[in-house]
């Protein structure tokens, strides 16, 4: 399968963005307690849990996860009343693949 | 090597410009005549060839080629009234590969 430009794009925008990729990096160190809730295969962070680790606000934090999300980059499933968030490694694999064949 | 945050962040913002990835992609398919002057190992692309495959204008190509030697991507060597530019494949691979590592 071979990523579209359209969602290259959206991906590329997501990730050139330094803070962006530390929340990635946040979200791949996974939850400290066990008592996140597992999103599909993997445990997620909600959004306090990611302020917590990259010291931003919760509106920036909700302004960078809304890009992730839309970018197809990072699930998110609402809970309650949390929004947990985690990785799609599928979309970050498809992403560095599709980089490398268009460059 | 590893690729530094800040020249990552200045690659990626370069790359994640569809224009300026079919720029790279002219640039790979390289010079038409057998006339373009060597850069280094490969043979060069002047403005005017790329504004002739990517069907821009001259102000926006330089726009673009500034963006994408300022990140290291594109060398470009001023030979009399004319610039030429190549690609810099080794800053390409190690993008593609300072990105793998860091997400």
């Amino acid at each position: 399968m071979t990523t579209s430009p359209t969602s290259l794009d959206h991906a590329l925008h997501a990730i050139a963005d330094p803070t962006r990729r530390r929340i990635l990096g946040a979200l791949k160190r996974g939850p400290a307690s066990t008592t996140a809730p597992a999103i599909g295969k993997h445990a997620g962070l909600c959004a306090g849990d990611i302020e917590e680790r990259v010291h931003l606000s919760q509106p920036t934090i909700s302004h960078h996860m809304a890009i992730l999300t839309k970018a197809g980059l990072v699930d998110a499933e609402k809970q309650g009343q949390w929004r947990w968030y985690r990785r799609n490694e599928k979309a970050l694999r498809r992403l560095v693949k599709g980089l490398r064949t268009q460059l």
